[in-house]
């Protein structure tokens, strides 16, 4: 049997035939088309599952089910899309709607933040743990947490496990949720831009010069890599700006820590692929400010294994979850 | 059947004898002695027990089984108190020492917070709830979560649930956890207690008078109670420490709402006593703050009403989770 795994995106849809293993077989995309009638885009979700079928040589019965990871607020139970900004869809029963184009085969719906650290726990960096924490450092800072290898995800509604938006400075930066001081204010891969634009722009403005600049004409933008960029050059300011970013970093993993001590915290995200470079510094601040630095026992900071591929897999694992 | 639970803390050794609906029909206390030899502690918890058996008619066979309540880092499985300062323990079989003395009658062995959390779930503001996490506003901020009608205390080790050490104030206020800016820092009662000092340092020097010193007068000393008591009198500078305190205490409570969503987030400790004075403002700025402000299912915040005996009851309650 196949699993057919969907990560709908803001700005794409990939689909995946993984196997039972979950490893991934086969794997397609389109553009989400964000803001077309939600029916138009399920109908490009199917008919993108639908070639992978074809041209595997299987049919829909060799599918046990498909799983769909989808950006913002989601009913698991229900098969339902409260509320996602990116995708611009509101209390929409996607799973319902998908089941007209495979009728008879399974169809799970998840959170893609809580999806991909299933995904993490099961076959990626978590190496079937049966507890992890993914922090996705992107666009903003996303949480999805595995416990006793299931996802929690909150009782009173599924919005839970919102780590980017837990406060870490009273008062600090703006954040999009409308909070100031949030995780996601200072470790997403946009806080690290934007604090490195501020400081460049200081920089400019007292007329010192930095890799900072150079780093900035090579890519053609300022982006997350523009500090580490620098910073692996021997740039002063490239590594002051990478050292706040750890640190801010560590004030929030440290909370995740003293909170809900798993057994695994995989990082992932754009800022992940720094690797070691930012793997073992955090992990050294880490375990000094952890409240069980003293404990033999304690969290595994790993970077995740999945990558781009997470989206699928997570959502292939879903069915996993409810074995 | 009845229940022994055993609220062991770091000032006195309280023990009850419950029935089944966790009521407590009698209660005795001692000091704890903290310091002393660990073997002596138990052998006075378990004659406080047994006067308890006795003074009531009923013999060791009528109990189901003993509860005890510790602080610190314990292991539940194997009834072990690893490290506790407060009653200065070590690696101490706490659960195995005290079966000396009632043979044959279970014994379990719980964090206090995480059992006040679940007594506070089954028989207290939770109201047979299965998810809800108990924040407790004393010396320290403890918390206690309850996920599924269990105590979550983490996967790697058992310290999980430290809500008290997560940084609200990256840089802030000294915790004694080591860290700076811990959301017990600013939300405790000593917290508030060191801030009215401060406040009242300045306002002193400035030569300006204020109610604050009324209140210490009257309590002999300054403590959570005086800001309070000074604000419901009218007092602009209680007023002001009151709503500085709440505004802190609403992050940190709306971190736990965003990581977490529980059905219920219930207030305990010694300034849980304010009621309404400090849940209605406090229930407000979480309200505006949370991640699902816009949704219809929401975290409800309420006082813990166990009040003293929570740590008797929560205790008397950790054979029911393992029902």
């Amino acid at each position: 049997m196949y699993i057919i795994g969907i990560d709908l995106g803001g700005t794409n849809i990939a689909v995946g035939l993984c196997d039972e293993s979950l490893k991934i077989k086969d794997k397609i995309s389109a553009p989400t088309g964000a803001g077309r009638a939600p029916e138009l885009i399920v109908k490009d979700m199917a008919s993108l599952a639908k070639k992978l079928i074809d041209r595997n040589g299987i049919t829909k019965k060799d599918i046990a089910y498909v799983g769909i990871a989808a950006p913002g607020t989601v009913d698991p139970a229900r098969g339902v899309i409260e509320y996602s900004n990116n995708i611009r869809m509101k209390d929409f029963p996607i799973a319902d709607v998908f089941r007209k184009y495979m009728t008879g085969t399974p169809v799970f719906l998840e959170n893609d933040a809580n999806a991909a650290a299933l995904g993490e726990a099961l076959v990626g960096s978590g190496a079937g743990s049966d507890s992890l924490i993914m922090i996705t450092l992107g666009t903003g800072v996303g949480g999805g947490i595995v416990i006793d290898g299931r996802i929690f995800s909150g009782s009173v509604n599924t919005a839970g496990g919102e780590l980017g938006h837990t406060v870490i400075c009273v008062g600090g930066r703006q954040c999009t949720c409308g909070r100031r001081g949030c995780f996601e204010a200072y470790a997403s891969a946009s806080a690290l831009a934007a604090m490195t634009k501020e400081k460049m722009h200081e920089l400019e403005i007292k007329g010192i010069d930095s890799l900072l600049f150079e780093e900035e004409k090579a890519e053609g933008r300022i982006s997350a890599r523009t500090a580490f960029g620098a910073a692996k050059r021997g740039d002063k300011y490239g590594q002051e700006l990478v050292d706040s970013y750890v640190r801010y970093l560590a004030e929030g993993v440290t909370n995740v820590v003293n909170a809900f001590q798993p057994k695994i915290l995989s990082i992932g995200g754009g800022v992940s692929a720094e690797g070691d470079n930012l793997i073992k510094p955090l992990e050294e601040l880490v375990l000094r400010e952890q409240y069980t630095r003293n404990s033999k026992k304690k969290t595994k900071i790993t970077v995740a294994t999945l990558g781009n591929d997470a989206g699928i897999i997570g959502a292939a694992a879903l069915g996993r979850s409810l074995d």
